[in-house]
């Protein structure tokens, strides 16, 4: 089954394990024309990069990319943009019992389930190291989307019970967790402390605002724009839930108050409201695009735990190692990335939407 | 755009608007030789069907369905199955300035400004009728399932703020909002007669209940199996967010708590809990799959609202006619029927991702 | 495998067998906005109807196609554009041996092996009839195409060793044979009189060839403009062969005379010669396009031929009826129709080639 | 547009350029459980190499593969296998008047139109080292094929005029032009050693022959096995014509003859004849198939040619260095390589092809 492709018109193929030589992701269908240099990439994978506090492990991992092909001269050519990086960090250990037991919330026994044998280092292909080539591939289609003056700008909206209650645009990227509000920064890393201190980790949840994108961007049925944006992040490891606009607040709302409504203002068309999160009917309506992702507690946790192995018997695990206590400061680049790769699909799928367009393009 | 098909091997097309003259649907892919009648696929249209109780809209739609191809002496043949429904009530009539005014909460806007105009006749593509289509599809593929021993259940879980606190399997067929708790359904009941009152509308959750899927179907990176599941129900209209397992509870737990433990039963690995719903790293676990819509109020209501037309002059408007008080209840069909499809869709794909499946396959 | 959609951007899946209820199509991401009414199809359906001359069966297909979506006030609305064409003529009767017979040239055996068993009925999905679907997407695109300055003229190049000699345009129009040659048309009949006359039918060679595709359309690599034309003509039933410019010829060639030189012409860079049948690099190069497919003879002749039953016995079969001696002449419509599909879906591809085009269609 | 993806099982996605950093190849979807090491590619590989005669140029390309991923512990783990060749002799050069004029017969020119600007060194995408990628995947996809017992071997059929008379299995691998007669291969090289006096080039034909595939593989329309494998070859640049068992020999002959009869072998239901190249309604019949492609002279001649520059000037050009005098023995193993990624794409593809299959796999 292959499933490691994203987008239709930009398409995005990610490879590579947690322990192998390399990871890396190919972006077809990118235009010709953009100003690329590895550096733009970088600053995207040092986001994600790890031992930057003490609540991500300290593996040396350089992530350094590379671009393989698709430049010339400085600039995009239209063909397939490669990225790469490689794994320094691969050298064999021993991987003791954790090479034939299914740890505990980990994808371990499906994947064993599903190909009969797994890459045991690491999670392999199901690590968070998959997300390098998510990152590099997100990192080059905000570039572009910038150039449109549409920004794509995620953060920690919550981690267990403590949510962000005063937004501090600056103070996301001054504290570790990526929480814009200093107070509830503190907060947070108090209690992840404390998870730490019981051999435990958190969760929480991701908020995702994309600003510029005009009205008319998505699609009205399979593809709406929401529902590629729900694919995007719930493929993203340890996401377990996705809301657009007032999520699963609508449940207990009335249409009254849910149907934002319209006005003219001197730029043109506005909503009072932005209860649906910039998209209705799957295409945007010029508001701000706001998703949310819910991200799971970090499976590895040093406490002892129950399972089974290879061999079908049940046995008790301490997963040993530094383990991050928490996922979620380090997915924020990830959920920025593939939101700019799924708008960036959206914005070229615009384009061809009707026959004026196509006769304007073609000087007819 | 192409963007009304969805699933790789099984391939699903949907088409019609509102008040055309037919919607339908082709499902590609298909394999031969399952049994097939209409009465399949009229049992699952039956159940979105309007006009079955004072919560839900009295159109006399037939809705009655048709096997154009696909089907041969009673059973697939492997080619594509078409299936269309007439629209028997599209006649015309006068739409006054809804034709031209954006209604608060529905996708007029946004339509008109990717298209450039839009069919107003009822929403157009953009209207609840746009399901029929993916009902008929879902009733085939459940079919399938069923066969192989799965079984796709989804159910009103929560209309305002009241959910079902006992669950009564028998139940759901019982009352019209299909909520497996008579109890709860009375109170909700009670809440949406208030709701019409007041000519506002209410919101809500369908969950949905998957068994029998073994352990090893899905995929891990952009097409995990919760990742299509989420695109599934987010392109479904209405639908602002989706859950899978644990869902948003994922983010105030610790991963001691959420990790699901193995253990050995009779029948081989099992978990003690299902915090996953039943997929970890995007492959099914071998629990039961869950996950959860949330469904925003109906943006049709007869209150004034305040919005702007074509000609961008603010206006008031007031949507005349009935329109169901809840989306949920006829929305419980269509959850079903889409995660038919996309659990259908890798169970095919499950078949080919050992080369020992193939050799064995071709008998070598 | 779902094999019946072709396109990226604009995407058609057809549907329907040979004495099924109908046949049809649905033509997905068509931009909104172009004039389309039942005429436009029609006229194109006209052409492949059989029972226009005494080489064409005499079957009274009516073939009068229907429009039930994608179209509101005479204009495509950007969503899924349902055709169907109701099967008049498929009252059952008794096929005979023919329904458990592996007819010679036919595709039976094949499908029974595929499926484990099939329509029998006039070849179900793999009859000509199915081409239906093919030619009413094809006069939509080709509709598109013309408003853009794109002409897609087919005709008969070849029937037996009887060529075109002296191209005369108004004449593919005044023959039976689609033959713009007066002459050859005259000495092709008498060719296929004494086909017919010996129970036998012949086979020929359709040219395509498409003016006003600007340079720049088409990709590099898997989706080359040519590739893409060769997968859509030998997808059409009975075609063995495929040419783009010199075809095979360009094995005896050399260099120096099939490299086309370039020159300033006053609108342009132009080619003095078109050995590249306007395509290089698998991307246009501005001159016109040019398509052969070579199309075996009908495989349905009266003769007794030598065969297999589904129940492995060896058999003699005589296929009763009257059938075309010849393919070619309704084929040319589908030719047509197919290049159509795959240079309008190019066509919308070029557009988002490039970082300036995206930027000036969102005025930045 | 994403254009260099091919395959939907098994999807295989290359990039690079001619004197970019390095090519490669991303093959997704491929089944776990295959043996595989850098040999097994390299042999593939070493089969394109240049330098191996007096008819390649003798560039030093080491073309060395490395594999990044999807092989663990020597086995396919069911994730991306990414294959990278370095190149080694990319240094900048001078090229001269080349970097800005459009040499005839090449891609330059519609790939500047199309991208607005173009990689210039060695034809960037366009250049015949895209094909490194080809090769590598379909050295992966031939070895899992031979475990299926189908082998795919092409060979040069014609050169010229000169064609293999007496066809000698062992000899393709014994002279410089994969020619599998020796006294065709000596008379083609004469031939070609005229060209290279005449600073002129030749083109040929490469034939390629399947066995092993079972009947049933395919499927029935747009995706026909023919109709991917004739995308497949046309896909490949210099590529002008692809020709399925008898190709254009149907044109002339009579469906007597063309139809290939059945009878009982012990072995099952064979055909007496093979006009259909293995291929019946786009599905295997169960025989050898049989695919041909028409290959264009070189374009790279060193001869005078007149021609237009960026700036829209005429100019003469003269292409310096040495170039192959013709293409055709190289492209044998790209042809290889091409016609066993459709093949193993499409054998997978028919194992859900019926209820009974799936019923079989799951044990139901």
């Amino acid at each position: 089954m292959a499933g490691s492709t994203f987008g239709s018109r930009i398409s995005v193929t990610t490879w590579g394990e947690s322990h192998g030589e390399a990871l890396g992701v190919v972006i077809d269908g990118f235009p010709a024309g953009l100003k690329l240099g590895t550096e733009d990439i970088q600053e995207y994978l040092d986001r994600r990069k790890p031992g930057q506090s003490r609540f991500t492990t300290a593996r040396a991992e350089g992530d350094k990319v590379e671009i393989l092909s698709g430049v010339f001269e400085g600039q995009t050519t239209g063909t397939p943009i490669a990225l790469m990086v490689r794994n320094t960090d691969q050298h064999s250990k021993d991987y003791g019992n954790i090479a034939t037991t299914f740890r505990p919330g980990h994808a371990d026994y499906s994947f064993f389930e599903k190909f009969g044998f797994r890459d045991y280092r690491g999670g392999g292909r199901s690590s968070g190291r998959e997300t390098i080539g998510r990152v590099a591939a997100g990192a080059v289609c905000a570039k572009l989307l910038k150039e449109l003056g549409i920004e794509v700008f995620a953060y920690t909206k919550k981690i267990g019970d403590i949510s962000v209650e005063e937004f501090q645009l600056g103070e996301r990227d001054m504290n570790p967790l990526a929480m814009p509000d200093a107070e509830a920064a503190k907060k947070a890393q108090e209690y992840l402390d404390a998870c730490m201190f019981n051999k435990d980790s958190a969760g929480g949840v991701v908020e995702c605002v994309i600003t510029g994108v005009p009205a008319g961007v998505g699609d009205p049925v399979f593809e709406k724009l929401d529902a590629k944006l729900a694919q995007a992040l719930v493929s993203i490891g340890a996401v377990k839930g996705v809301e657009i606009g007032d999520g699963f607040g609508v449940a207990t709302t009335t249409g009254s108050i849910n149907n934002d409504e319209f006005f003219m203002s001197e730029s043109g068309i506005q909503k009072e409201t932005n209860h649906s999160g910039g998209i209705l009917g799957g295409i945007s309506d010029g508001d701000d695009i706001i998703v949310r992702a819910a991200i799971k507690p970090t499976p590895s946790i040093s406490q002892k735990q129950h399972t089974v192995n290879e061999d079908m018997e049940e046995v008790d695990i301490e997963i040993s190692g530094r383990h991050d206590p928490i996922i979620v400061p380090r997915a924020v680049v990830v959920v920025e990335a593939m939101c700019a790769i799924t708008i960036c699909d959206a914005i070229l799928g615009h384009m061809t939407d009707r026959v004026d367009y196509i006769k304007e393009f073609y000087k007819i």
